[in-house]
């Protein structure tokens, strides 16, 4: 069901391991110890090999055919799926930067007006 | 931290009902009970409003001020930063459309060669 892939791969991206497996995975394909290795401080490998796996799983990253080595690759197709879904709500986020915008215009103002004049803070 | 605002982000995003009930608040404003009522026959309220409480926590959900009423608002801000972090990876999956392209162009070669030439299909 596309509603379940699309969940999966939210699920996925909701981790700031995972994400950063893919910041890796985006220089390049690596294989699992050399993915594991940043994390190694901070967590197991069997627990760096659960995020792999959850990323395998939603089609971000696919291990290639070579028999020796099996390097990790990223996948963007699932991030098209998410892309998509964004686009439907892009007005939104437009919007919300817009009215940030007017808010700063605002307190600008403000800071501006009352018969002084002040340089803008570096 | 940055991180995990995305984080939470994400997995606000990562669940069918939670994205329905934005797609909802994208036609315009609703109060809990308006919200609530497409779901009610699969989940009960606390479980609707408990889906509601993470669009909120995560900041894609306002409630208004409006003190009898206290309407829900879709705020796309959170959705800004998705799209920054979509951003990084838009190669990818622009990339995974080539190739998709590309093996599609290469069945078609395959059916169209052999001796014959066929008419594009309709």
């Amino acid at each position: 069901m596309r509603h379940d892939h699309l969940s999966r791969t939210f699920a996925a991206l909701s981790d700031p391991t995972r994400r950063a497996m893919l910041a890796r995975l985006s220089l390049g394909e690596a294989n699992v110890s050399e993915l594991a290795r940043p994390f190694l401080g901070e967590m197991t490998l069997p627990a760096v090999t659960k995020h792999l796996k959850v990323l395998e799983k939603a089609g971000l990253v696919t291990k290639t055919r070579d028999a020796q080595w099996r390097p990790c690759r990223l996948n963007g197709a699932p991030l098209k799926e998410v892309s998509d879904w964004m686009e439907t709500y892009r007005t939104f986020w437009e919007e919300s930067l817009d009215r940030l915008e007017e808010y700063l215009a605002t307190v600008t103002m403000k800071k501006t007006t009352g018969g002084r004049k002040h340089g803008r803070a570096k």
